[in-house]
C-alpha cells in the first residue's frame, strides 16, 4: 500500500500549513443570475485598455529583430526597460532608487512568499494589521510564523515580550499603509514614522504592500514608508523596507506583474528565490506591461480614480441611507473596500448564507481577515464591480437582512 | 543600527539555502561577438511560431465579450480549455486523466518548487540522478533536503539505509526518463518500472520531469513513469508519480506555461501553494497558449524535431571527427544535450576559461549538475542554438583547447 494517501501522516503533517482561501473558493459560487456581488476585491474589467494592450502584445511580437525574444526564456530579475520605468516611478514616490533595486514578480503576491520564503523560520514572528490582506496571511502560513498586532497595545516592549514568551522574534511587520484591504484604512504620517521606530527597535524589516495605493480618491498621497525609511537613512541601501508594487489594481492583473523594491543586498536573495521558483516572470508579459505603462498609466489611473470614486460615493451614500443601528463602517479615502462592522451577534458568515439565498447579494465576512480568527460581526464591502444604481439597490437588500437578522438576535 | 546588514546572523542563515544558478549567471556573460556557445539549455528562437502567437494574443484579447477576462484575475488551478487539452495530450501518452488532475505551473519549475515546498522537510531525503537538473536541486535546496544517488549502487536497500543514518527518509524520487538535461540520457522501460518498485517500496513520491520528451529524434516513445503507475494500480487517484510538462521545450519558454498531473488528492495540496504563491498564472497567457497548442502543436514538434535531429547529427559526428583520446560522450536519442567525460585531470571549469579566452567557445562545466559536486571532469554541450556549420567548427576548436590542455596534465 502506497502511504502517500490523503490520510498518510507525513502529508497531513505538511498541509496544515495551508488552507484555500475562503474567498477565492467563495468567488467560484458567485454566477448566479442577478447576484449583486460586494465580494470580489478584483479591478472593474471595464477599464481595462483593450486595445493598448492588443497593440503592445502585437508590437513585442512584430519588433523586427526583438520578436522571437518576447517567447524566449530571459532573466530572473525582469526585463530592464520596465525596471527602469518602475525605478522612475518609485523616485516620482519619493523611493530614489536604480533598476537594480527593482525585482519583477508575478503579482505582488509572489513578492510576499518570496520575503516569506526568505525570512521567515517556523515561529518566528510577523506583526501585522488585524484585519490584514488574507493573501499575506496565506503567503506567510507556507512558513509557519506566529502573528502578533500592529496598532492597538502593539508597543514595541509588548512586542517583544509576546515574541519571547514564545521563544520568537519579530522578523517582519506587514502593512498595507493605503486604503488598505480590507479595512479600507490609511496609515497617518506618523503612524508610518512609528512603524520605522518601531522595526528599528526591533531590528525587523518593514513588508510594505503598496497595492492599492494608486487609488486615491480624496486627500493628498503619503509619502510611502520606504520613502521615510530613506529620508531617514539616506540611501535605499541602508534601508530596511521591502516596498511590494503591482499593476493590478491598474492596468491589468490577469498578466501577473508586479514587483519587490529594495536594498541590492536583499534584492539579489529574492532574486535567487526567483529563479529557484519560476525561473523569471513571462517576458512578453513584461515586454508589453512595459509598453502599456509607458503610454497609457497615468490616464488609465485617472480613470479608475474617477470610476471607483463615484462607486465608493455611491456606497457610503446607500450605507448612510439603509444601515441598522449598531452598524459601523470606514470611510476609505482610496481602494477598494468599505469595512463594515455588524450590530453585536449578528454573524458575517451566517449573514453571508442569508443575504445570497434571501436577497442575492454578496461580500466577504470578515473573519478570514483575522490571523486569530476574530471579527465575528465584520464584513467586507467592495464597490469596484456594481455600478452606482445596483450598489444602491444591494446595499438596501443586505441592510434588510441585517434587519431581519437582528430580531432573532435579541 | 539595523541588523538587517548583508552580515545579519539571522540573514546569513537563510541564504544559505539558496546560491546562484551558475549557469545562468554564466549565460549573462556570453554576449561576445563571434562566440560559438553550446551553453544555453534553450530552445532556438528561429523555431517560435511568431504568426501563430501573434493571432492568438490578437484573438484572446479581441473576441467579442471574452476579451477583459484575459486580462482579469482568473483560477488558481488554471484555464479549463488549456486543461482540457493538457488532459486529452496526457491521455495520449497513457496517462487517462480529467482536466482537475491538471494544475497550471509558471514552467515545470514552478512545479518543482512547489512539490518542494508541500512534501520537504529539512534533512528529507530526495533521490536523483548523478548528473541531474541543476534547477531541480535549486527548487529543492531552498527546503534543505539531502540527495541520494538513483542508479548504480542505489538499491532500496542502501538508501534507506543511508537515510536512517541521517536521521531521514526518502520523500521524493525525481527523474528526468527523457534524454535528461544534462546527460541526454533516457530510462529504459525496465528502469521506470524498477523505479516504481522502489518508490513503493520506499514508500516515497515520484516526479517525473518531462521537459524533453517530446523531442525525440530516434526510436520509439516510451511510456512515461506516471502510465505504467497507473497501468499498476488503474487509476491515477491511485497513483504516486507527479508529472511535470512544460510548453518551453516546444511552443515557448517565454510565456511560462507548465503543468504538474498527478492524483486530485495532492493536485488539490499543490493548487493551495499556487494561491499561496502567486494566485494564478497569467490569464492571457493560458489562453494564447491554449490556442497555438490547439492549432500547431503537433506541426511546432515536427519541425523542432527535424531542426534539433541535424544538429545533434552534426555534433556527434564533429565529435567522433575531432575528440582527443579519452574523452567519451553521451549519444542522446533526442533532447538537447550532448554530456561530455574529459579525459582523466581535465577540470570543466579551467576548460571554460581557456575555451572563451582563447577559442570563443562556451559550455557549461559539469559539476554544478552533481549534488555532491563531483563530476569535474565531465561538462555539458547544447547543440539546440548554432547551427550545424557552426557546430562542426565549435567542436573543432573545443578539442584544439582540450588537446592543449592535456600536455600539462600528463
Amino acid at each position: 500500500m502506497p502511504d502517500i494517501s490523503p490520510t498518510a501522516p507525513w502529508l497531513a503533517q505538511r498541509s496544515s500549513r495551508m488552507t484555500a482561501s475562503e474567498i477565492r473558493e467563495l468567488l467560484k459560487l458567485l454566477d448566479r443570475p442577478g447576484l449583486i456581488s460586494f465580494a470580489g476585491g478584483i479591478p472593474n474589467p471595464a477599464l481595462f485598455d483593450m486595445n493598448a494592450f492588443h497593440r503592445a502584445y502585437a508590437s513585442a511580437l512584430g519588433q523586427p529583430g526583438g520578436g522571437p525574444a518576447s517567447l524566449q526564456y530571459s532573466a530572473s530579475e525582469g526585463y530592464m526597460p520596465l525596471r527602469m520605468w518602475i525605478a522612475d516611478h518609485m523616485a516620482a514616490k519619493g523611493v530614489r532608487c536604480e533598476p537594480e533595486n527593482i525585482l519583477i514578480t508575478c503579482g505582488s503576491q509572489q513578492g510576499l512568499d518570496f520575503i516569506g520564503k526568505l525570512f521567515l523560520d517556523p515561529g518566528d514572528t510577523v506583526v501585522t494589521a488585524a484585519p490584514t490582506y488574507l493573501g499575506a496571511l496565506q503567503a506567510f502560513n507556507t512558513y509557519e510564523p506566529r502573528y502578533d498586532t500592529f496598532g492597538g497595545n502593539g508597543t514595541v516592549g509588548l512586542l517583544r515580550a509576546n515574541a519571547e514568551a514564545h521563544g520568537s522574534r519579530v522578523k517582519l511587520l506587514y502593512l498595507v499603509p493605503d486604503f488598505a484591504n480590507p479595512s479600507g484604512a490609511t496609515l497617518d504620517l506618523s503612524s508610518r514614522e512609528r512603524a520605522l521606530d518601531m522595526a528599528g527597535e526591533l531590528g525587523c524589516l518593514i513588508v510594505e504592500d503598496a497595492a492599492y495605493t494608486a487609488l486615491r480618491y480624496d486627500g493628498e498621497d503619503l509619502p510611502p514608508i520606504a520613502a521615510l525609511d530613506q529620508r531617514r537613512c539616506g540611501s535605499i541601501e541602508e534601508s530596511r523596507t521591502l516596498y511590494c508594487g503591482t499593476f493590478s489594481k491598474t492596468l491589468s492583473p490577469g498578466l501577473r506583474v508586479g514587483w519587490v523594491c529594495g536594498p541590492k543586498h536583499l534584492l539579489h536573495r529574492l532574486t535567487l528565490a526567483k529563479q529557484a521558483a519560476d525561473l523569471h516572470s513571462a517576458t512578453i508579459n513584461q515586454i508589453a506591461m512595459h509598453e502599456v505603462a509607458l503610454t497609457r498609466f497615468d490616464d488609465q489611473v485617472a480613470m479608475a480614480r474617477a470610476c471607483y470614486r463615484e462607486r465608493r460615493d455611491a456606497m457610503l451614500a446607500a450605507l448612510a441611507r439603509h444601515a441598522t443601528d449598531g452598524m459601523e463602517w470606514t470611510k476609505p479615502e482610496g481602494g477598494l473596500f468599505v469595512w463594515v462592522t455588524l450590530p453585536d451577534g449578528v454573524d458575517g458568515r451566517r449573514l453571508l448564507e442569508r443575504a445570497v439565498a434571501e436577497e442575492n447579494v454578496a461580500f466577504v465576512p470578515g473573519q478570514a481577515f483575522f490571523p486569530d480568527r476574530s471579527g465575528i460581526n465584520t464584513i467586507r464591502l467592495s464597490f469596484s464591480l456594481p455600478d452606482p444604481h445596483r450598489i444602491e439597490e444591494g446595499i438596501a437588500r443586505l441592510c434588510k437582512v441585517i434587519r431581519a437578522d437582528l430580531p432573532t438576535r435579541q
